[in-house]
């Protein structure tokens, strides 16, 4: 019998086999399976449900000695309505099937219930089943279900030429955020002090409870525009932008100078001897939206709510940064990965 | 800080404390939250759609030491596709995330996306949504969402005094064959004996291999008959009678003379020196279908394919159980719990 070890395909490739062995049934309804942030399949009278499934698994996504429970219910919940926001549609119901090992109180689910309850809230969601069950460590797997009119929805495929890349927020603030935890809870571990996290409050709930964003989509339809392309930074910048222009067949070039870094990002860099530019392209976690849109529609948005990061290009031109100095060198992606 | 452990409250304890916490955002397309085998909510020109979720862990739900990966595949959608089918509902989408640890190979997870395909073709599924994630032990979390027409929902809640009670297939073979395969690993790491399952091929794979009751479902739909309240049999007939009491606010007699109980099954419980009436009444996982309908109702069934086990009682009645002998005692639930 063959061992092939997961490291060697990849999460990705993962998904891939897992979309050739199930190709084999596909619905007239079905409008987008497996490949994009979300499904899409129609429900009627124009209208399609946006479906997606995350699962943080402790010791993989999260580490209790510092990730409040509530904030841990926040997270799961956002992770996926992210990805349906990432469609261009609204979230509208969750399940969630929690695994908990027998050191988890009653009181700590129920700060989680009440950090699901809030992301719930805050995004227009209903929880409407749930699963618990024993299990050897904490895992939380969420499905958000999203609705939208078909015609409303925005895939990673459909850049062109000529069309901006654009970015919500501040990128890699979530990862400054986990590389400071993991290092105060080393420093707390070899001398005994206690993590001292107040002047990074930002980068620290950037980690510990991002945003899906609702609010930047809610902004576009009130102005009437949409991108040609959008995706949700999950895995870093440079990974999401070469998944764009896989799907869409495009190019792209990223100008490094305009990537948008927090202060607290600059400060967490700095103090470990690290690159901030590396955090903004390669740190993920930070549920920004990247989006390619054209010129005339870009002017008309609130310019405090977005950054322009580059263009797309034509595929022959490839997928490329230019540093500060002008050096032009391939976006390789450096996202974090799970196997 | 309080520490309550969660075996102090249980499962629907915990699902009880979801319910509290999450009621305060219901809107007006949510027909049926948490409560039943699965959420209802409308999609529009009188169908609903119907959504269950459920985990399966390694070392809680299953042993990768007897459970082979297509069969663990297929009964993580099987197992959500029967929550689908105890609603009336037929299942349509599926999507699935996956935990493996260090130690699961590629072929091993091909292996498992072919049951999960295998599966999805018997239910009539589509799969379109995945995760993949390193994970301590393996964990296969699954959505199904289904649909029907509103009217054509059965619930939980809606017996009537009168209606027989009834259920598909036999009961208490799917804990003879995990009775059994974890007798034989037993055997196996004391004697180095090789298991020998061939007898008990029936068992084993209403254990490993469950089947959700769409044959029922789509037999009733040709007859033009409707249960009055329908469940599945997930954690014991016992424990779903009195779910299906409380929820319609009825009581019932079970005649355990009547209980369908394979061959196997005594042969199994024989074996151990234990009742077949113990694993019919509180063995979980069988997946069979409980239901209430009226009598004129079930004379058009096939006779074949389900079994009559009581009757509905008022609720004074209360949830009793009547033995061979005439004995009647209050039916317990002594179904399977995780903690």
């Amino acid at each position: 019998m063959t061992f092939t070890p997961i490291s060697e395909v990849g999460e990705f490739g993962l998904i891939a086999r897992m979309q050739d062995v199930l190709a084999d049934h596909v619905p007239a309804s079905l409008v987008q399976g497996i490949g994009d942030d979300a499904a899409v399949y129609r429900i009627g009278e124009g209208l399609v449900h946006v479906t997606t499934t995350d699962a943080l698994v402790e010791g993989v996504h999260f580490d209790r000695t510092f990730m409040p429970m509530g904030h841990l219910g926040w997270k799961a919940i956002a992770v996926n309505a992210s990805d349906v926001v990432a469609m261009n549609a609204l979230p509208r119901y969750a399940t969630v099937a929690l695994g908990l090992p027998g050191n988890v109180s009653v009181e700590a689910v129920e700060e989680l219930y009440g950090g699901i309850a809030a992301a719930c809230r805050a995004y227009g969601i209903t929880l409407i089943g749930g699963d618990t069950t024993a299990a050897p460590r904490m895992m939380v797997s969420v499905t958000v279900i999203g609705e939208a009119r078909e015609d409303e929805i925005v895939y990673r495929r459909g850049a062109s030429p000529g069309d901006l890349l654009c970015v919500t927020g501040d990128l890699g603030s979530a990862y400054a955020g986990i590389r400071l935890l993991l290092a105060e809870k080393d420093r707390y571990a070899d001398t005994g002090e206690q993590p001292d996290l107040r002047t990074f409050q930002y980068v620290v709930e950037r980690q510990l409870r991002p945003q899906a964003r609702l609010d930047t989509l809610r902004r576009w339809r009130e102005i009437g525009v949409r991108p040609t392309a959008l995706i949700d930074i999950s895995d870093g910048l440079a990974s999401e932008v070469n998944h764009l222009c896989r799907a869409g067949g495009v190019g792209a070039l990223v100008e490094t100078a305009l990537l948008p870094v927090h202060l607290q990002t600059y400060a967490v860099a700095e103090r470990y001897g690290e690159e901030p530019g590396g955090y903004a392209l390669s740190g993920g976690e930070d549920y920004e939206l990247l989006f390619a849109m054209p010129d005339e529609q870009v002017r008309q948005l609130d310019e405090n709510t977005f950054a322009v990061v580059g263009v797309v290009m034509d595929t022959e031109d490839g997928v490329t940064q230019r540093s500060p100095e002008g050096e032009v060198t391939p976006l390789e992606s450096a996202g974090f990965r799970h196997f």
